[in-house]
């Protein structure tokens, strides 16, 4: 029986996250009610992350083994035609039946997107966290960013009641890869969807080994108490190193949130 | 009584369309409530461009004079306070008493997206046409759009039932702006959305003195049927001089178009 690993983009927006639960329509549940559908059987699907309700996937990897001889190619076309066009199979390649997404993962790459004008674009409101003037400090929020890359224990930056073993994680990039021009003239005359980056953005992206429950939106929270000067950048030393989350930002909202990339050996 | 240009975003996708009608929300409706509930008295609001059902705006213009003495800038705040999140006032400015949007506008400038690849991204669903394989000949397409371009008669390119005086129009430019790399590769691990644009879009751009009601997506459709070799380049002339609805393209949905600038002397 082929085993294959699945790429997936999906618009969170609409669901309980990727995890199939009691209520609600989530992204594994779609799958494995597609896969299920297609290859008369049960077929568990699982994935690389845990993505909660409202988070969005560029790049999320399942895992999902079809009795049904098929090519990869049309595995992608019959597994599309059985979801809704919010989530959607972007490639599929057959792996080795051992494959489990989540532990084989050498890598987690996510991005946080920030608009930081007072007039959030109607094409933006379902994928950017709206944070309107005070302007952000970016240059506190890289700096305080790039203290995070290591091996920390990141106990601050998960939710609350989380019950996992380790907290530590190692990280390997923490940036704010993209800040746009605030200016409103630039903002009203040239802001084209998508071709150029909307000024305005500040977007976030964070890569790691793995990433606790909420730790994304934590830090995303945490950095931008300090690009609104509510603290110095070296607050977030003291953040990690108090093991506490009540000492961390607030959770940042899930719109904002993409799971980008997940890399394996 | 100050007269304000407004200049709009929407996100077309919930609304029947720019004009208000008997049934459904319109986003001049939406504009009227919410300069009524300002104003405390009936404000209408005038539209540049009428935009149908499912088409977006970045750059739509609105005319409405408003008793209450407000800077601008406190206008769109106040009015975006009473709009729902999918319209937003991006600028206001104080003009002449005798504006009137639609009249005095010497250009408008439309836009229209086609994702050219198999898998429709699960973030441009609402922002585009998607066209799967074959893929479209890009190069004919955009020499069959450059035709379009000075003065000529485009009765062929309106909707069936429209009952206008002239059917002439100067098209001042009609151009294919971007045209991205199919290949999959290049999509599975590179594609970033809004930062650069997506490989398999294919977008067109037109401006003009003036549109027909369904212009721009009948123009679209006829494009489309040269990009997949139906009819050679020299066709589009031929359907223009036929002055026959029934000789163009089909009409491309609404939802690939985006009303882009409207200019003013």
């Amino acid at each position: 029986m082929p085993t294959f690993k699945l790429t997936l983009a999906y618009d969170g927006t609409d669901f309980v996250g990727w995890q199939r639960q009691a209520a609600g329509v989530s992204i594994q549940g779609l799958l494995e009610d597609a896969c299920r559908e297609l290859d008369g059987r049960e077929v568990p699907v699982t994935g690389a992350g845990r993505t909660d309700a409202g988070v969005h996937a560029l790049g999320q990897v399942a895992g999902a083994s079809i009795v049904r001889r098929m090519r990869a190619a049309s595995l992608v076309s019959a597994i599309n035609a059985r979801l809704p066009d919010s989530v959607r199979v972007v490639d599929a390649s057959e792996v080795a039946g051992t494959f489990q997404p989540r532990f084989h993962a050498r890598s987690k790459t996510y991005r946080y997107r920030i608009w930081n004008r007072d007039v959030l674009s109607p094409f933006e409101r379902r994928y950017a966290w709206h944070l309107p003037a005070p302007e952000l400090d970016v240059e506190a929020m890289a700096a305080a960013a790039s203290l995070l890359e290591g091996r920390h224990d990141f106990a601050s930056m998960q939710s609350v009641g989380s019950d996992v073993g380790s907290t530590e994680r190692t990280v390997f990039s923490s940036r704010i890869i993209e800040a746009g021009d605030p200016s409103p003239e630039a903002w009203s005359t040239a802001w084209q969807p998508w071709k150029d980056w909307p000024p305005g953005f500040i977007v976030y992206e964070v890569s790691g080994d793995g990433f606790l429950r909420h730790m994304v939106r934590t830090i995303v929270g945490t950095l931008a108490e300090v690009g609104r000067g509510r603290h110095p950048v070296a607050w977030v030393r003291d953040v990690l190193d108090a093991k506490n989350r009540s000492r961390a930002g607030p959770t940042a909202p899930a719109e904002g949130l993409f799971l980008v990339r997940v890399d394996y050996p």
